[in-house]
């Protein structure tokens, strides 16, 4: 491997670093030239790796998504199935609200994320069913759950959290709620849907 | 009270009306001009009532949440404690995404919805209070439970609702597992609060 394409790729490695942590601290509405000015590095090195300000978003999405998927393995083969899909939970519930809701801001920001993240999904998904399936094979979460609405329960239990910014034990309780909703449990088949049957 | 005043009073409530129909169909990018010519009136009379649109766009949002403290009441005296709150988590969820967006939307554009809707949003308030306390004494839902995390609970219900647009089973499933973890049982005092405890 040449020297120039190891220099070209740790300095992309490091721009969405930089970027990532910007757009998270200051919103998606970060421009090109912050990022570079944090990064260190020229407005024309930026514009090499990442050609328009979407291309950048986009990639530290997908960089994220990678992340979790990796994370979520790690958690799977270090905790067991049995333990793996609430400390997955815990992991992304953990992080800011404003890294929770990067891919919301995109979309907002005219990006198609669907088509943006299609691989880097699939590859999130694909460890979502496999935490899943171990932790209903464990007997801890209800069996009547499948991927779409386990996704769906991640991002609305971040838009609870979100809601409940700086109340700590809050917080805490609705999580509690969620978790033992997702618990398995004699006489509860769930899947009746209607909050009054 | 004069004809006049009466009328006027009809304007601005039939304009709210069309007012928020073409919000939940258009988003809140929707024009002043789009809803007086949809109300068949003229721009003038628009902003007789609603000096801007943010003015405009507020009073849809407190005529919505007041209506909301309106049903909650109701459902109160007419099921009763131990099913009013299900059915009030009911009713909000059975709305469109959009409109159970729409705060949000609002608060993208600008708006302090916190301030606008500070009466309306306390009448509320009050009415989940009611809600969540007679559920609690009837034994339906989980007793430590406050009114902070059953409106986070509930904004989070509507966020995992959108994501599953389209997709009525996976929401039925979402719902149930909501629904299971706000109802009390023995041995879940609930409040820990970490997923993996």
């Amino acid at each position: 491997m040449k020297p120039l394409r190891a220099d070209a790729r740790r300095n992309r490695a490091r721009l969405l670093e930089v970027a990532e942590a910007v757009f998270a601290e200051r919103g998606t509405g970060a421009s090109t030239e912050e990022i570079a000015r944090e990064a260190k590095v020229g407005i024309a090195t930026v514009f090499r790796h990442f050609p328009t300000k979407e291309a950048l978003l986009e990639a530290v999405l997908v960089r994220r998504l990678q992340r979790l998927a990796e994370e979520g393995q790690r958690l799977m083969a270090e905790l067991g199935p049995a333990y793996a899909l609430f400390a997955f939970f815990d992991l992304v519930l953990d992080q800011s609200p404003v890294k929770n809701a990067f891919a919301a801001a995109l979309a907002d920001a005219g990006v198609d994320v669907r088509a943006a993240t299609s691989e880097a999904g699939r590859a999130l998904r694909e460890v979502l069913a496999a935490l899943l399936d171990g932790a209903q094979q464990a007997g801890v979460v209800r069996r009547d759950l499948e991927v779409p609405e386990l996704t769906a329960i991640l991002v609305g239990t971040c838009r609870m959290l979100e809601h409940l910014d700086g109340h700590p034990e809050a917080a805490k309780r609705a999580r509690a709620v969620v978790r033992d909703g997702l618990r398995a449990r004699a006489g509860s088949p769930g899947g009746q849907g209607r909050f009054h049957s």
